[in-house]
């Protein structure tokens, strides 16, 4: 593993390897005996602007004995102005990874094609792939490891997204079932399923269906960054799969509600809903760390060879 | 002490302590024995831009093996989109401290609720608890320690500033004589000074009286950040408050100035009175590093219990 | 040396002794005995923005053992707001070293008479020293140890420029022949010449007669950041010194092009010419933190005394 690009392009044992790895640092946080990225200066790149994603990573990073280097829009123009290929060049001898956060997944393939050094998909249009690995990590630890596979996870919203596509790519290497709830022209396209080709994946525009028997309950805002001038028009569409008491009645008993945050009160999510699971989604976010160190540790060490 | 958000939550011990650590620190800065912030990470969350707070803040949170992290209102919308208490609740889990610069003293007091960790008002409209560290630590150098015990110190310029009301905290606190003198309106209002509830701090409108026989002389900007509409109309009252030469000569003798910088010459001080008490005013400004050091590490040791 | 203001300041033992030092620390990379920033906080103060410049400051202070500050223009308004004066006075107090990318030459000088602490000209209108050294370092690297000495170095492109005047400075104090083609109104000054007082330093409008015989060939991008305006008026006079196949064939057997990057291609570099010399070019990139290092572990020991 030399990148972290996509769920998709990890294998399941990958994923597994690094839901383990994860585990372990976390409980040896404060403490590590190793320190893989010593010496290291690591770049975060983010054409967006977000704190969970960039203190996430800072944090970790700087855990495991590197220098974190944020290099925001305002920096640094990644694809203006100079060809990425030549950026990818230059930073590929002076620094030692990257984590990337943009729009276009293509541009994070090729920074790592021309830079040479480990990178990571910090968010695209296309995946989150630490989002839904912090997401894993998660549930193992309410539900115990491996417990995603004997699970009905449910992602309501936008089924079209980053999100929504990385839940469904973790679903196929690692054979649980996932139910997607989302309005009908919300859902992937026949094109993509076909892509995807996995049985285990199921496309509902009904909420309760999709909710029904589920122990994991995501969902996440209506409205990413840059959509926000669609706004009321998106919105309307959306409110049939808010995750509220009502739509939680159709849930397993046992179940958590996961939501990536920020998250819009009243929107996507009902306030006693979002506050109730707090616990849950606080750890959500926390685990973040871990599991991106379990990223950087990965990738570092193969490097290393 | 759990965390720094004022002054006025402060007590006569407490700040006495921090004094003798913070002298402690200068006298070994280049060679800590002892480095409480090793492996941990620090945010700095600025809505205002500040070259002082900024760099003092970043070099002492370093200098006790910590890392700073500089999140500024590009990167962060501490309030704004994400509810505090929602950003809060996150950073708590990833990170072990932070300082903030912002405008509500109500949104430092919040972040420091709900994220669970020691938080440092670096600077709100309600207080400025660590340059009025920094001056003190300033004053014991210069004049020995606790020699603001018997000591008249004057404020001029705005009265009821951030500034202007951490001295008037310290002077209950510590129990020195206190003068501010301000124009009519720019004194602090009845309320505030039955909640201070403090003798050994006068007010008064007239520059001369307030400096007689003080042994230091405060002053600070006439416009704060975001006041510079204000401009003109609110200058023309200030001038007679102007530190100059000839309202010194009713100062103590072997008197101070002390500025927080950044001065405007001409404006609340001369540039000769400026330049002749610049040994003092930079000392002042380097004292920023010392003074948050020991509250930094006061901090972190109050924590780890 | 206590600063690197210039080439012009340099002499020609200092500038050999950096470049053996740069050596030295390019082959120790990620493993160096000697941490001589340990415990420094070094400002990066850029009023330009720039991921060459900053990322090979950021990468050369911390695997010093240092730790970089990076002050962009949002930041900080040095000279504007405040005295550059005053700036330097507060930050020579609080950090270590400071490296400045400003227009002024003016304001760096004066940064470091008042400050106090080494500072490194990271780029102004009238110098780019580091940049100079670090194609030194690479000239070596591909033909020898002093192999300038006996070699012709060409600069096609705006002969009156930062990269220019320090490559001219360079000649002056190493005795290498420097040819500078430029269109007319590009060449220096009477003036700038008259101060140079440089045999070796050849100007002439002719692109051949400048390339002719050399074996290392430089250019520059056209319109330096601020100039864009200038735009096509300035452009058209600059096609004949476009670096090309063609105009290549009248260099030394064996030569190399050198860009400092970024490049724009079918401007002053074609695509194939730019692809071809590639290996040249990025490893000129990444020389920047090797001679940068050199630079700074020269004045950290200076100031240790």
């Amino acid at each position: 593993m030399n990148n972290l690009l996509s769920i998709e392009q990890l294998t399941g044992d990958e994923i597994r390897d690094l839901l383990a790895l994860g585990h372990r640092l976390k409980a040896e946080r404060g403490h590590h005996e190793r320190l893989p990225l010593k010496g290291q200066t690591w770049a975060l790149i983010f054409s967006k602007s977000s704190t969970r994603t960039r203190v996430s990573f800072e944090v970790g990073i700087s855990e495991l004995g590197g220098r974190p280097m944020f290099l925001s829009v305002h920096d640094i123009q990644l694809g203006r102005g100079e060809p990425i290929k030549d950026t990818a060049r230059v930073l590929g001898r002076m620094i030692h990874g990257a984590a990337i956060r943009t729009y276009g997944q293509q541009e994070v393939e090729e920074f790592a094609s021309f830079s040479g050094i480990p990178t990571i998909n910090a968010l695209t249009d296309e995946e989150h792939p630490c989002q839904i690995l912090a997401d894993l990590l998660t549930i193992e630890e309410i539900y115990g490891p491996g417990s995603w596979k004997d699970m009905k996870i449910a992602f309501v919203g936008d089924g079209d997204n980053n999100m929504s596509r990385s839940w469904m790519w973790a679903a196929k290497r690692l054979g649980f079932t996932l139910a997607i709830g989302a309005p009908t022209n919300y859902l992937p396209l026949e094109d993509f399923r076909r892509h995807l080709d996995c049985e285990n994946v199921i496309f509902t525009t009904d909420p309760v269906e999709a909710v029904k028997g589920a122990s994991v309950i995501n969902t996440d805002v209506w409205l990413s960054m840059g959509q926000e001038s669609e706004g009321l028009s998106k919105e309307k569409h959306f409110y049939p799969y808010q995750v509220n008491r009502e739509l939680l009645e159709h849930a397993a008993s046992g179940h958590s509600v996961f939501h990536c945050l920020p998250a819009y009160r009243g929107k996507e999510i009902t306030e006693d809903v979002l506050e109730h699971f707090a616990p849950v989604i606080f750890r959500e976010a926390e685990n973040r760390v871990h599991a991106q160190k379990a990223v950087l540790a990965t990738l570092a060490d193969a490097r290393r060879g």
